[in-house]
């Protein structure tokens, strides 16, 4: 398989670059070709601003998504932002690796996300009518193709479980997995956390990196997260919401959009 | 009372910039005192690295949260930071306002909390112990303060209800609400979220904008979502997990972690 790793780091010589070369080393013993994105090495720009659509009349005021769209149906995309683009077409698997910052991933990633995500490449795509909604939500352009977050956190896993007082771990990246992942298609396999990272000795570091070349060798077999489809079904067009029959009542917001929420 | 807006959309004049204004007049007509961080037109920069840490030594490597903490320790955080650190603990109330991009913050945004959340003044504040676990949640540098956000998003309110396909618009915003607001120590009032914008016509935003206005008329009294304190003796420590007899039994993650989930 190609495999495309977006690597947001500041430092090499950290635990995520350690993490980062385990992943590529085995990727690539077991036959996968692997490009890799290293946002801060590049230099990458983080901030959708007016830079970003050359051809945009300085007179007019900056609509972020339509300016995105024109650029990206004209091909007037800056260069960072189209390579960045080919690499995902190209990819069958991509992987988003970075520490969690507050929760969610650096600025930098994000701005990653923002910036190559255009319109009518990561949304704005597909027929809009009484029962399409857009290609989706598990269509779009890069349907068929696997993702999956490779994440360190300082913090205790304890504090991430089901009760713990950060919130559930699968809750906190569902708007990475499902709102980021799966909107554009992908299918989303189940994250690679490794938690405390800051309090790991050596045998705790050579566990994760076990843990991690068993992941990486799963890549093509792992079961993703069953997110349902938006046009399968499950939702009431246009207001999007599940029908009223489906999802188990306790189940929670985030849950609801599982079709086997007890496979979690 | 003492207001702080940090502004993050590329374009004064966009709906942002007017609802951003129609904020900051009825706030100085109410005598209420109001700065502004205008993170595009400052030139914010979103990456934390090297830069951040000037008298990090050269040959060491880049510890991010090792690195912020030895810097606001010692007064060494680059000036940029220092002044809206020092904004912050003038403001009474802050207002974070955005545009929601992929469910959540823009990249600007996110860089202004990765790198103004120093460790020792957003994180890693108070005792550890086997009764408290720092400062945090409830407790720390920002505590008796206010915060709230302002966002607009592209997407239909059903998009965002309890069982609409985007998720419910409160769980998506629990990671800033709790994990950025209320973690180093804000009171959280209830967002102010503008739904559907590219497609309001003049009515729609007249009544949008009357409707901030009250709650900039409010932003003293509105109650606060009711998060559990951290220390106040509904964790466990050290696991941080809710104690077994609290929280309704159907409750989600994040809403284990409301005092009164009906409330909402």
């Amino acid at each position: 398989m190609k495999v495309l790793l977006v690597f947001a780091h500041p430092e090499p010589a950290s635990l995520n670059g350690a993490l980062r070369d385990v992943a590529i080393d085995e990727l690539v013993s077991q036959g996968h070709e692997v490009r890799v994105s290293d946002l801060y090495a590049d230099g990458w720009k983080s901030e959708i601003d007016r830079a970003d659509f050359p051809e945009l009349d300085p007179a007019k005021p900056l609509q972020p998504s339509k300016a995105s769209g024109e650029a990206f149906a004209s091909g007037a995309l800056t260069d960072d932002v189209k390579a960045e683009q080919e690499k995902l077409l190209w990819a069958d698997v991509l992987i988003l690796q970075f520490p969690l910052w507050w929760f969610t991933m650096p600025a930098i990633l994000k701005g990653w996300v923002d910036r190559v995500y255009s319109y009518g490449f990561a949304y704005g795509v597909g027929e809009h009518s009484d029962t399409r909604w857009g290609d989706r939500y598990g269509e779009g352009s890069l349907a068929g193709k696997r993702a999956m977050l490779i994440v360190t956190a300082g913090g205790w896993e304890e504090h991430y479980s089901e009760r713990g007082i950060n919130g559930p771990i699968d809750d906190l990246l569902f708007p990475i997995h499902h709102g980021i992942l799966f909107y554009p298609g992908y299918d989303v396999l189940p994250p690679f956390v490794a938690y405390n990272v800051h309090r790991l000795d050596d045998a705790g570091i050579e566990r994760l990196e076990e843990r991690l070349r068993e992941r990486m060798r799963d890549l093509g077999s792992t079961p993703p997260i069953p997110y349902r489809k938006q046009n399968d079904g499950d939702y009431l067009i246009p207001s999007m919401r599940l029908r009223p029959e489906l999802g188990k009542p306790e189940a929670n917001g985030f849950a609801l959009h599982l079709e086997r929420p007890a496979a979690l």
